[in-house]
């Protein structure tokens, strides 16, 4: 009988099965882990604030942005299309939690901000979503938080520009 | 002038806030890397092959499944909606990608399974998607992503049931 190890390694086209294979389990298991996090946190925001991932999402953008944002701006922020930006943007503005302003010495744009009651309201939620989050992540041990954390800084930096 | 380390040993409340911003943080990481992933596979898979991400993913769950999904299940798989899940079987039906068969014993349920033609398309295209995927982790030390594997399994794990 051969050695498979051996046989492995004398063979660069299986080599090359075997890496691809664990790049694919590694993309897989983060994609998995994100879904996870994220079917959680849509839960969570559905049942206790009526409120879509979605358009927290575009409210976080929001309240970071003092000026508010151009369509095309929180577009490309939000990494979705303008026509379900301009529909999300719609629901929040019906509820009065953003409003469309003019942009001075530009006729033809305007940006989009959060309203007093939309801060307001975005706060109290972003408070729960971080204890949320502070929940998810604290079966894991501090050590392994801060080293995850390291290793995905390194993934996010050695990834191709988009 | 006081040591703020050592003030912020002693309150407990300092020290909370600290940890929840280190939860969120690592979080955020996270979802970044996996969007960023997701939108150079979603350009590679619209320029190589006019397909979008969705749609690939419904295909790569049929092509495990040699029996067909029924929609229910397909849904619950890719965390979308029955109404989405519909939109995206039509889409490939009209395509010829994939059918929907009377499922034997179950007069009102049928399955949806992958044709010959979905098969070999879905075959080329996942070829490609694993190359871009080691092609895209490859920036990483080997010792990185094995790391980086097991602390996202230690994570998945730790996880609380949906």
């Amino acid at each position: 009988m051969t050695d498979d190890h051996a046989d492995i390694a004398l063979d660069p086209e299986t080599r090359l099965a075997h890496d691809d294979h664990d790049a694919l389990r590694l993309w897989l298991r983060m994609l998995t882990c994100t879904m996870l996090v994220e079917r959680h946190i849509r839960a969570r925001l559905k049942g206790r604030f009526g409120m879509s991932l979605p358009r927290f999402d575009l409210m976080a953008q929001l309240e970071r942005a003092k000026d508010g944002l151009r369509m095309s701006e929180l577009s490309r922020r939000l990494m979705v299309s303008g026509g379900n930006v301009t529909s999300l943007v719609d629901q929040l503005v019906r509820d009065g939690l953003v409003e469309r302003r003019d942009v001075p010495g530009d006729r033809r744009a305007f940006a989009v901000c959060l309203t007093p009651r939309g801060r307001e309201a975005f706060l109290a939620m972003a408070r729960e979503h971080e204890a949320w989050i502070v929940e998810l992540t604290g079966g894991l041990a501090r050590s392994d938080r801060d080293r995850l954390h390291q290793l995905l800084g390194r993934f996010k930096r050695s990834l191709p520009a988009p």
